[in-house]
């Protein structure tokens, strides 16, 4: 067993200088030779050297327009009243667009300017005489002239050879990505093959005893691979070829053969993972031992245990194995290379400025990469962090953006202007409705709907529960929030919270559904839980949600009208965000039992005794009702009996007031 | 001959509209139905329905850090002062990150926290022990234990079943377009192979008896096909799969044919071109005998002779010849149907606003779009329109955006803000040096060279004379300018003009290369051509360059010197804008003679009469000199051996004072 292998924590600028270095003094990454390529195939390469023009175009001078070719020092003095007369044939040749124009003719009359005259005939205007003289010029049975009543200018009408492109013109300079209508002006310019850069190969030599390949019957310890497919795509995205290899034990042999291999077939090789210092981390000692390793370990989270290394000429990079570690340090050291391997420089990701809507704290010493739901309201940018770990892939398909908190900082406060790496289109960005607020499963079938009537807009959720959204909308840092608060003087749901909460902000409140709330508990219910009292058991661990929750204030209502001190409640401490957050706790038996709704109980296939019927509504400030994204959304809750069935079908739903506005302020 | 065919000028939000509410009503572009595609080969692709997760992901409860797995309760009261201990094996069993937490388990100490002890040793705090008791255990030849000094919270350290996916969750809604995290979150989820849409099968009939495939021996009047190169290259950005299909002659039963074969196999149909009302224009009568015209000819320029129709069930497009109308009238008509098959809306391209830097005519009544140039320089946008005709398509290889102009102006004044959508992405622009000024053919080697040695830099030349150069300085809308004007009254190069014109800003003036100017004839000098005098013969046609240019006023010197009146020159109004144009006019007998520099004389392989050795410098404003981009260039020039040697080798180039600034002001 191997423990001796140092992890630093080289600061991220630090790294990259060092490892940059050393990449240019060993002439690592430079652009890859050049292959020959179609240039029918050639979209997306890069060319490898300058492209000049072979043919000029057009290669002969050629009519721009349909009508008659002539030498223009036969048309002078042309005029209404001394129309100039040309034989066909002789003076005048019929042409058409793109045909060659005959030697020494060196201009061209529209059909529209010419006169047909047959032989023996007066001339009218050629309005009527559709027909072109072409086949028939000299040959035919009368002789055939044009008149026309205005000199021709030189070269008029004419396209000139190499009006477009000029033989030994540059088409495309060197590193140049070829886009559709670079195809077409070397192909005018007389290529059929270019010489390009090679794709860089990029090697993904996925590790772990405890990985396996997608499709695999699973067992308890088993991971699906899936990394090595992320960085495939990135490969594929940035211009390389990712080259997957199969999964490698926890044997250092057997990497260090894998590692050898990939380092003679490819540009880059990616081992992911064990990277670390753990007792099966072996790419440290693997790479150490066939060659170099520049660096062990950087200061950024997630992602710190990184390894730069140099075998056999070859940059091999040593990525950690949670998804996000995994995806923001490829992009930091692999797609550099990828990028510089094709002559190219990392194009850098679109930016902007958004205040960021919640504290998000950071540790001393490590620059922290947050992921980032960014939503326009109003005018507004609006960054919230997504507060998940490095193994949660899924907080990148959310993210919108990525947020950097430098090492020194030990954090960012709320409304602070903050600097966001944007993953998703700006546009997509502004065409996204921010709703925050209480969880419920039919805000996830709307989203869906939304999509799937309006591709262009899309709905995202924050999940901070009903006091949380309405606190959003009085900060303008969203469009909606979904709210079920029950005020238990009046008996009103919401209402009051909205008079109380956004006293000077016009809002709309408008039904989504009723829905059961309930106790959750595992199928036949082994526990025999039956309410609330049964949280004072010492065999029975409760799951909460999070403070500001409707459900949870509802929790708090149930204990206190049964007397139990919340404290005697086991697990009342142990918080989730949302209702299938809190059924898949029951599920897995972090907990016995929680208050969730149906829809969540009927999801994951759990016991429900319920609890209470409520109203889960929208609450939308008036300025925004006038929204297109607004108004398809209202449509879709409105009118969409698809929407309504899908909804009705996940259980526990009263869906006859969807859509009504139940108050205005 | 048929000539009956109408081309209307229908505008084209009427246009859009018409054609738009007919493939509604027909529903001829909905999304297509869905294939089963592989998760791995998934990028790219879009989902045509929900997916939701069929696996928890981690679905088993799983360490997160490597240490020892423990029961929370059994840890209570740990202290400093009062360790507990715990038995390996029994109440503490070993894990690495990722391993799953055995049942009834439910948190985990990391290792860095636990001091081992063996039995009979007495502990000591973990420093030096790095082994890993996981092998060995109660089964070992002593007893071992763990020793905490702080008790463990429920489900620290655990990654709990679902912490990443739950399974019902929704991991990807409909319509969306997969990215590389996508893949991993989907094959987390459980799935190997997803539902998404079927690409879009784009057909492109290229149509015309001139025009003929690439690589064939080409005579006059033969057009190399290029154009279904350029749409299928756009039909592969978009999502579709193009089908490009063998070239069709102007004959109707022949495209009627084919149309009629690629309607069955295809879901949409593109011909190219024969979508006017000429003699051999066969597509319009080609769908409407087989389908319906829906429009034909739009109010656009370029463009206008589009043919929007319909044939058994698929939407036909009739797209005109000219490349840059080809281009245009496929983004407006073709890109939208593209993406609505795929359940997608076009995005929007990326727009900035930016000034005209000189006026632009447009006719009144067609919606006009022009390729411009756009430049970043200083604070301000500049957009300069390339006037090029639709024939060229270097233009759209050159072009950064485009601006349209309503039907109803008629052009736009220099200085007016205007629209662009872009072509190229925002920060290539930023990073683009902006030349306007002479032509010299050494600035095309030096634009490679700095692609070639700085790849995130450009050079792009605009070829208005030494004149126009100096002006755009003065407007603030270049950043360098190439100039050789000689002050015939001091003899001095550029200095002079510099006061005269920019006598409030700050220049640096820094030679490129002297060069020699002289008459350019055809090879052997068919005309025997000796000097200026030659230009009053009757039998010798000139071609100028355009006003300002330098070249243009040594022209006008030596006309001049010689007592000759310019009115007497044939060809003198005929003006080219850059050398290469004067060597091709020459090379292709437009003309007889011109002057310009040897370089251009040698790319073509023409005869030089030498007229007189100039200076060209590039003046640069101060405030530019500390751009990166800048000093990347002169850095270029100043010590790029490769370069020199390249500028050299065009001919007729003195470089001795390459790089020297010659004046500051």
């Amino acid at each position: 067993m191997k423990r001796t292998i140092y992890l630093s924590s080289t600061p991220l600028d630090e790294a990259l200088t060092r490892w940059n270095k050393r990449l240019h003094e060993d002439k690592l990454v430079r652009p890859l030779p050049p292959e020959t390529i179609d240039v029918t195939e050639a979209l997306g390469r890069i060319t490898s050297e300058a492209v000049v023009a072979k043919l000029s175009s057009p290669f002969y001078h050629a009519a721009a327009m349909d009508g008659y070719a002539v030498r223009f020092a036969e048309t002078f003095g042309a005029s209404e009243t001394t129309p100039v007369r040309l034989r066909v044939g002789e003076q005048a040749i019929p042409v058409d667009t793109g045909d060659p124009i005959p030697d020494r003719f060196n201009a061209v009359i529209m059909i529209e300017d010419v006169n047909i005259v047959r032989s023996g005939q007066s001339g009218v205007r050629n309005q009527e005489v559709q027909g072109r003289a072409k086949e028939g010029g000299v040959c035919g049975h009368y002789e055939e002239h044009v008149e026309i009543i205005e000199p021709a200018t030189p070269w008029q009408h004419v396209r000139t050879i190499g009006e477009d492109i000029v033989a030994t013109e540059l088409i495309l300079p060197e590193n140049h990505r070829i886009r559709p209508v670079d195809i077409g002006a070397l192909l005018a310019g007389g290529y059929r093959e270019i010489m390009a850069r090679r794709r860089p190969k990029v090697a993904v030599i996925p590790t772990g005893d405890e990985i396996v390949e997608p499709g695999t019957e699973l067992v308890r310890g088993n991971i699906i691979e899936y990394n090595s497919r992320v960085l495939g795509g990135l490969v594929t995205e940035w211009g390389g070829e990712p080259l997957r290899l199969p999964i490698v034990h926890d044997d250092l042999g057997e990497l260090e053969a894998a590692i050898a291999a990939a380092c003679d077939s490819s540009d880059v090789v990616v081992v992911n993972a064990g990277s670390s210092a753990g007792s099966e981390d072996f790419t440290a000692q693997a790479v150490s031992e066939l060659g170099e390793i520049i660096i062990h370990g950087i200061g950024i989270r997630p992602g710190k245990p990184v390894i730069l290394g140099v075998v056999r000429g070859k940059p091999v990079l040593g990525i950690p194995g949670y998804p996000v570690s995994a995806y923001i340090t490829f992009d930091l050291f692999a797609r550099p290379m990828i990028y510089a391997l094709q002559g190219m420089k990392v194009r850098q990701p679109e930016r902007i400025k958004a205040l960021l809507s919640r504290q998000t704290a950071s540790p001393l010493g490590q620059e922290e990469f947050v992921r980032m739901k960014v939503g326009a309201v109003g005018n507004k940018m609006i960054a919230t962090p997504i507060g998940s770990g490095a193994g949660v892939i899924m907080s990148l398909v959310r993210a919108d953006g990525i947020v950097r908190i430098p090492s020194m900082s030990e954090g960012i406060g709320a409304g602070s202007q903050v600097d966001v790496e944007l993953l998703r289109d700006k546009d997509e960005i502004r065409n996204t409705i921010v709703c925050i607020g209480s969880h419920d499963n039919a805000l996830d079938v709307l989203a869906n709907s939304l999509k799937k009537r309006c591709p262009e807009f899309s709905l995202s959720s924050a999940h901070v529960g009903s006091m949380g959204g309405l606190i959003a909308l009085k900060k303008g840092e969203a469009h909606m929030a979904g709210t079920h608060l029950l005020d238990e003087e009046t008996g009103l749901y919401n209402i009051p919270y909205i008079l109380k909460l956004l006293p000077d902000r016009k809002i709309v409140l408008i039904n989504l559904v009723y829905r059961q709330q309930g106790l959750l508990v595992r199928k036949s219910n082994p526990r025999k839980i039956q309410g609330f009292e049964d949280l004072l058991r010492e065999d029975v661990v409760f799951i909460n949600r999070q403070q500001g929750a409707g459900t949870r204030l509802l929790t708090d209502k149930h204990l206190r009208e049964l007397g139990i001190d919340p404290s005697r409640v086991k697990g009342y401490e142990r918080e989730e965000y949302t209702h299938m957050g809190v059924a898949s706790a029951v599920l897995t038996g972090i907990a016995d039992t929680g208050l969730a709704i149906l829809a969540a109980a009927n999801a994951l296939d759990l016991d429900f005794i319920p609890v209470a019927r409520e109203r889960y509504d929208l609450a939308i400030p008036y300025d925004f009702m006038e929204l297109e994204m607004i108004k398809a959304l209202l449509e879709i809750i409105r009118e969409d009996r698809e929407f309504r069935n899908a909804v009705v079908s996940l259980g526990g739903y009263d869906v006859s007031d969807m859509g009504k506005i139940l108050y205005e302020s």
